[in-house]
């Protein structure tokens, strides 16, 4: 075998220049550890005169997907462009069909398209590693394909996205409102001009379901998972959620129920105040995986960034070096079934409402008799009655009680009594 | 290739019976994820007769190493004996002389003897694993072996032993004393009846030197780490502690220095109540790995017990069929280094420090004097004259000083003024 693989890098932002920063730094180190020299030959990216604090010019340029290949001085490519089609999508489908190892940190091509990748690096018989596509420093994706592989999963879930738990993290710490931390997260750098894949929970959910197809052993798919972001979340929720011993934190879940469907989902949930997961807070990812062997296990780390992806990506070039061919979701491609999904409604959570009703006598008794005559139990209940004769905010919490449930008698509230906005819903995840 | 791995377990505990439980249970999961059934041939253990709730008929039992592998029928050893010589040594270093891969959960045997070991299985070129050595639950040896591989990591750190996690847990909660803790945690099965290699801090030393021996590319040895136990911790000090925002650990770290040495030991902390590690509390582990390009990552799960330790046990099993050979150590034995120990005396630490004194005029002043004149700078002290004339406990805790200083100025007070027992100094971790 040879001594030195080649590595084609297609896309040079941050992480891209993370990997090629590790690659040169420790190049002596990494062929300590797998035995070979991993050796840049060629980049694929938009700009090549930006300078960009690496050194690039040993390396080959190249502007198209067939430039990409055309010297087949390529052994793994590594894809960090992002994206579910177009230049990434080409580079990665072509390189499997020349027979090359793959290493991604896009988790929006493997949710979107990694089962048909994966099915082509079985052909192939070539990794198709995606580390850094998951909690960038938190090695969750191996943890679950290698690490717990005895185990029947129950369920996985988690902070997936640093830029959402940021702003949760300023919102609770500060008092101050969404669309105020946001674009102070924006300036900082930590949230994109555009933040829309970040704070409506797409990003956190690409993430979720490569998670699901892992411990399940299911067929990436983004059809199969509800979505709520977290623009809905005010000031006034992380006031009342800690008068109640909660945080509010943006949780991704991939669930097996009893029957063998499965849940996943994305939403802002109630957190108790003494769980761990409550106190990881700004950039930093966490993910627990409950296993029937494992019980539970809670890693925290940082989970973006140039560093930690990049970390991630060379981990996996260092096992593809040392000679691992583990399938990319953990069995092979062709094993993997479809999902079938549970209903959501039929489960019975915990739940936190706020309602802002107007101001008049027996509200508080309509809402309460409504609640009881249709099994919900209400846990615990705040209702301020302030000088000022405006709407009035009214929030609880309840005991377990289906969601089906839960959302008619929020719908029969609003039949009977004059709501001044949206109830705002959200699940308290007591795990 | 053949379709099914051979295995042969040696040693028949919880973890030995859990190893069976999964094997057979997870029979086919296993073949999906690995390709291959991992089929137990032969057990060793000492009792044949007795009943361990698995069922056992289908395999051949050995009484004898030689016996063990007469047959030919073993492709993969499983210690899990335990200790570093007799039965469990000589099963492992046949195995590996006859060229079989081993999975072993025996800590004392990889700690002494795992450079030895390591160096046989490279030359065999055959897998040494031993996952379920070190925090059960938490793949910590996959994570700094492969998931990190990419970082140079300055240290690793955690809470290495469930058993006196648990029993400074109850100190915590109940206030009560070390000795009445100890003979509860007996009574529930939490600690042996010989707890000497728990309580010791033995145990978590063998972890600790598995760590760093990965981390730093040493050899594992455990005459270069500093090891305490537990015993001398009182409820007094658990009340002083937590007066000052701080709760006790018995923590297990290996460090690099800037100048490259190596400082590895095993003691209790005091850990500052608001850090994560601080709530991990039980029989859970926590493991904390920093490195340059993956910053701090924490990872908390069970530690120990039948079902964690043997989950590991499989996951090694798993790798190993599908073809993983990544040596030990993370890279080959004849590249480990030898420790250069670094001078812990030099190094600059913040101290807790407990003193009983006569209670007589002006004890107080003289402590202070000597510490000031010494460079040992005071962070807080609790000092309480209660009515009663006996001795008085003085408690400080100090800014960084380095320990030869801090050492000094103890044995001055205790030279100046009459100490009603010996000092108490236990190192704050701050990180």
């Amino acid at each position: 075998m040879t001594e030195t693989l080649r590595v084609g890098l297609a896309g040079l932002g941050v992480v891209g220049v993370g990997v090629i920063d590790i690659l040169q730094k420790n190049r002596e180190e990494i062929k300590q550890r797998c035995g070979k020299y991993l050796d840049i030959t060629v980049i694929a990216a938009r700009d090549s005169g930006k300078d960009r604090g690496v050194d690039l010019t040993a390396y080959r340029w190249a502007s198209s997907v067939d430039e990409f290949y055309e010297e087949d001085d390529v052994d793994i490519v590594v894809e960090m462009i992002g994206g579910s089609d177009g230049f990434a999508y080409d580079v990665v489908a072509e390189g499997l069909k020349r027979g090359k190892h793959v290493v991604t940190s896009n988790k929006a091509l493997m949710a979107e398209r990694g089962y048909e990748l994966a099915e082509r690096a079985d052909e192939q018989n070539v990794a198709l590693f995606f580390e850094g596509a998951v909690a960038g420093g938190i090695p969750v994706i191996k943890t679950l394909r290698e690490g717990l592989a005895a185990n029947n999963i129950s369920s996985v879930y988690g902070i997936l996205n640093g830029t959402c738990n940021y702003i949760l993290t300023e919102m609770q710490e500060t008092g101050r409102d969404f669309d105020d931390v946001l674009m102070e997260a924006q300036n900082l750098g930590y949230a994109e001009a555009d933040p829309h894949f970040d704070v409506d929970g797409i990003d956190a959910a690409h993430k979720t379901v490569l998670l699901g197809a892992i411990a399940f052993g299911i067929r990436p798919d983004m059809s199969h998972i509800m979505i709520r972001g977290i623009r809905q979340i005010t000031a006034l929720d992380f006031l009342y959620a800690s008068e109640l011993g909660y945080v509010i934190k943006l949780l991704g879940r991939t669930r097996m129920e009893e029957d063998g469907t499965i849940i996943q989902m994305v939403e802002p949930c109630l957190v108790p105040e003494g769980n761990t997961i409550a106190v990881v807070n700004g950039v930093l990812n966490a993910v627990s995986i409950n296993g029937d062997y494992i019980g539970n296990t809670l890693s925290v780390g940082p989970g973006a960034g140039k560093e930690a992806t990049a970390s991630a990506v060379v981990a996996d070039l260092v096992d593809i070096a040392r000679g691992s061919r583990t399938p990319a979701f953990g069995r092979p491609a062709k094993q993997l079934k479809t999902i079938v999904e549970g209903s959501r409604d039929e489960i019975a959570y915990k739940f936190y409402l706020r309602l802002l009703v107007a101001d008049k006598p027996g509200v508080f008794a309509d809402i309460a008799t409504i609640m009881r005559d249709h099994d919900v139990s209400m846990e615990a209940i705040i209702q301020r009655n302030d000088d000022t004769s405006g709407p009035v905010p009214i929030v609880m919490t309840t005991h377990h009680v289906q969601q089906y449930k839960m959302k008619h008698a929020i719908q029969l509230v609003a039949d009977k009594l004059e709501l001044e906005a949206e109830p705002v819903l959200f699940r308290i995840e007591d795990v």
